[in-house]
């Protein structure tokens, strides 16, 4: 910690300061600078109390923490690119991953329909809500158990694994009995008890970033999943809310390559909730891939306009036909499959 | 719904989504307009499903929704005040409400000396964290049932009624046994399992504003807790997250009036978390209180500097004091209690 | 300056990092920590080169600066408060000053009414718009030099002195020949050389803060008036912009007491363009009264209805005087006048 | 325009509302729904005055604008893509053209160094600014007019047609002499009085887009520079402002798609400003190319951590070749050269 003292304050103001720092085990190292006096507190910040709050005291003008907080996301941690597998589909590795399907599983026939016709255009993993958290209580919920049977049945019939969210910890296991990857979504991004009942499934885990959350936080709330046991965990940019009002969220794609740079784990965007339309999901697909992004997932649905939810940014099966030709040239220019 | 065409677009075209509203169970009325030709689509918005998916359709500018989403929780629906009340203290009416208490309860000794401490000060309601969501897994989670059970010690001494955050479905019920107010934190706010948890407990629940969530969000979370039977809420604005990083949160405090018109509810304000710095307490619980606030929830802590979490944003028990006094002005100013 | 190292770096870079420091004229002071070695960089960073830049050599996590950039602003230069007067009002002592007027000046029936009418509720000071900053080139861009002119007929009238935007520098001189203080806009608030350009003229300077400026940007910004020669600032906080769109604006009441802190200059509140609602202007006033505001901008038209711009946020004359009424208990409360 | 009024309004309140509409000019229609009665008031929105302020009076509940606001760049009134040359360089067409160089022009020395290297790497204009806008007055402002005649030879050894920043309205006319492309910085990008300056130079203009600027302002201030006579204009993604602290903008890649349908006008990407950090700028340069740009902004120095700006995110002039060697790949893939 780095805590910077206000200009003209007393000896004795100082001294509690050092005395304060020692009390709670950390070294004072004093530098005199040109305006102020800093304190280097030297000690491991993440098995000591912070330091934080001696910012409230009036002789102190800032206090800075020096280390980072996350360690097992970490590529300091574990140098070397992590790979997460689903049923034998290695998400991580050499391969672009598609993740494709409906935002709400409506009954069988819509989703064997779009099972199918995403499998033959490419898709690799099926994607489908059976649980929705939706803004207003009055919006369509999801079938529920009903829906993650439905998942199941399109497994089998296409041999694609299935991604699915999970919404409570009361469905936990539930969930993880049917699915092969738990999604965490954006505004469970910081329900912490939620992550650990996700962890503690064994099952791979896809997490959202939360719509307002800082690149620290998500991989914080990352460390949560490790630090219970699970390795199996994806970082999902879904897009952060900003003052825009044209698209429904900004899709941050530098994501990609500061998640490259600090974690050793794979990166997946959604561009159908990063954009929340669907004539923008081409364009936001091709700049992923050729950022670097481990996979992608889009929302594809038989009829957009009568979908029970967020039909504005689900793509037609046809769509997502052209999709996947029009990605292929920036798959192969960065090298992937 | 309005759904305005494009132009230049075919008569097929336009008969297109004319018959696809008719379809979806609205009745079409088309307006010719200057530039524009424009459809308003007569159907009840809350039964129907949404129009808003045509905005995919190439022929179709745009779609907007005319009627609130709202209807439990707004005041077209119950135009006198609400009150809400907790062990006979009575939120929204005369009387401005003082809950205080410390961010995380530690140990007996802290919690009681901060209890008593507030009480003697003014203040109505004890708070006090027993479970707390913290952004690192390595950071105190709190003293989870112990952490219950000090406060219940606490209300029994003092005589103040308790108000503590639920972090889990699974802890509903043992949290209502203990507390007399549930809150709902910034992350959980659309944690709506958590909050149809809270609702059935019955017991009256705070519901803080997420730290990226719209106006119309925040009602609609609070819909949660009404449509699952439970009349007993308070809207508690605890500042949004802005690009400014000299604060913690920006206090929104045009929340209090907005709140004041669109919900018949009680408003409380939260200036601790709103700002993150001690030293901006007292000033935004003055304004709260001039703008029409109901409440406020202020963190107490007998040593700051040594507090578990949070320290930065906890006022000493001394400091405490002098706000209640300051604020007094204000109160009568209002013409509150 | 403190430089953060990577860990695991060679003796060798960590060499460079320290011979560079040197060079750039700051004296090296070395820390080890725990996980991480940390460098003061001793040396007055208002005169030398900024060592941020080597935050893009690989070898080092991170740089961050301890001094404050702002000098003549600050407090800590000028620890008393400071008075700005225009024509003998003076803004920053005892007495609440109500600037107000219409949002653009349009005839001279509708400001001469206006001026009138504001002054008899209770305003002290007169604001108009003679040349408007406007989104689109097609909408009404004021009425130029006519419009200081009717300003400055309008305070031969009433005697209340003239506040008016600057828009552009080759106006600065026309502008401050009529006018008493030069307001300049959001959009303008880092157009360093119209801040120059205003300076320069020697009248008071109300500056409002950037959409999206953070607290320390603006102060900078205020240092631009000071550094050229000019004492008479005034900040004025208008609402920042952020994810919400029910209001326009939301306004930072906070910026306040963190004015009040961080400088010894008066703070003008403007809770027009802060929420784009004429509804919610009285609560906001009273806010900010109770927090500490020196002057209150408001706008006022005769007929919102009809204004030629930004009619939805400006009060009628009979909404102004009912507003001059209800915050009269909080100035009073305040220990002001 | 689309005004809905409140419920349980009387006869008279509805009356008064359709009597000033008539007023304003415009043609009321009267749609009754379930919960609501909405008023389509038809006339052209860009030649009446708006009716947004009826939103004021108490028995309306909104107002919302049907008509895009902004006419001479969008591509419904001009339907294939526009190019703009400077100096035989042609942006917009089959060529991706990459701007690169200082962020500060410096010196002779380095600002020929740099603009040998930069197009013997390939870059088609030279970038640099000799007037730059700083946060503090006490940080360099730039070299001024020696800066441009620094450029000015700089294009003569090189044949690069050169961009740099008009800061000042009373500089258009010095720096449309030196400069092939004049461009507008994001603190300026609404300050429309230095727009329509520019625009008279009759030179293209590059507009940044302003930190918290949503899309159609952007695309109304570049309405300010056809609409006084300049076709010449370039819109230039360069990252907006949001919480997340890891980078120091946002940049918004998803605008590329969104300029590409809204308007004719080429599309240009700024990844150093876009950022911050020069480890960033290649995978954005690739997401840029891949999703539609027309040209990028790049800046490169010879020895970032000396340099007098911004030097964390200028790359050096190693960097700059590996760049463009890595992007080869995607602008092939994109189908241009």
């Amino acid at each position: 910690m780095i805590i910077v003292l206000k200009p003209r304050i007393t000896k004795k103001e100082e001294a509690a300061v050092i005395r304060e720092i020692r009390k709670l085990g950390y070294t004072p190292h004093i530098m005199r600078g040109v305006a102020r006096t800093v304190i280097g507190a030297i000690g491991d910040e993440r098995t000591h109390v912070s330091l934080e709050p001696l910012a409230t005291w009036p002789q102190v003008e800032s206090v800075t923490p020096i280390q980072k907080r996350y360690k097992l996301v970490s590529r300091e941690a574990h140098p070397s690119d992590s790979t997460v597998s689903a049923r034998g589909v290695a998400i991580g590795g050499r391969k672009v991953q598609i993740m494709a399907g409906p935002c709400s599983v409506e009954n069988e026939k819509q989703l064997l329909q779009t099972a199918v016709a995403v499998k033959e255009a490419g898709a690799t993993i099926l994607r489908g809500g059976a649980f929705k958290p939706r803004t207003s209580p009055y919006e369509f919920q999801g079938l529920g158990e009903k829906g993650l049977k439905l998942l199941a049945k399109a497994r089998k019939e296409t041999g694609l694994p299935v991604i699915t969210e999970l919404l409570s910890e009361n469905h936990a296991e539930m969930v993880a009995d049917y699915a092969d990857i738990l999604q965490i979504g954006t505004r469970n991004a910081q329900n912490f008890q939620l992550l650990i009942a996700a962890a503690k499934t064994g099952k791979p885990v896809l997490l959202k970033r939360g719509m307002c959350m800082k690149t620290e936080e998500w991989l914080l709330a990352g460390e949560y999943i490790l630090a219970h046991g699970n390795p199996g965990l994806l970082f999902c940019e879904r897009g952060i809310r900003t003052f825009d009002t044209y698209t429904r969220n900004t899709l941050d794609l530098a994501m990609v390559p500061i998640l490259k740079s600090e974690t050793h784990l794979p990166v997946v965007v959604d561009p159908s909730q990063g954009t929340g339309k669907a004539s923008l999901v081409t364009a936001m697909c091709k700049g992923a891939i050729a950022m670097g992004a481990d996979a992608l997932l889009i929302e594809v649905h038989p009829n957009p306009a009568e979908a029970w939810s967020d039909g504005a940014q689900q793509v037609t099966l046809d769509g997502f036909r052209r999709l996947m030709e029009e990605i292929q040239p920036f798959i192969t220019a960065v090298g992937r499959e």
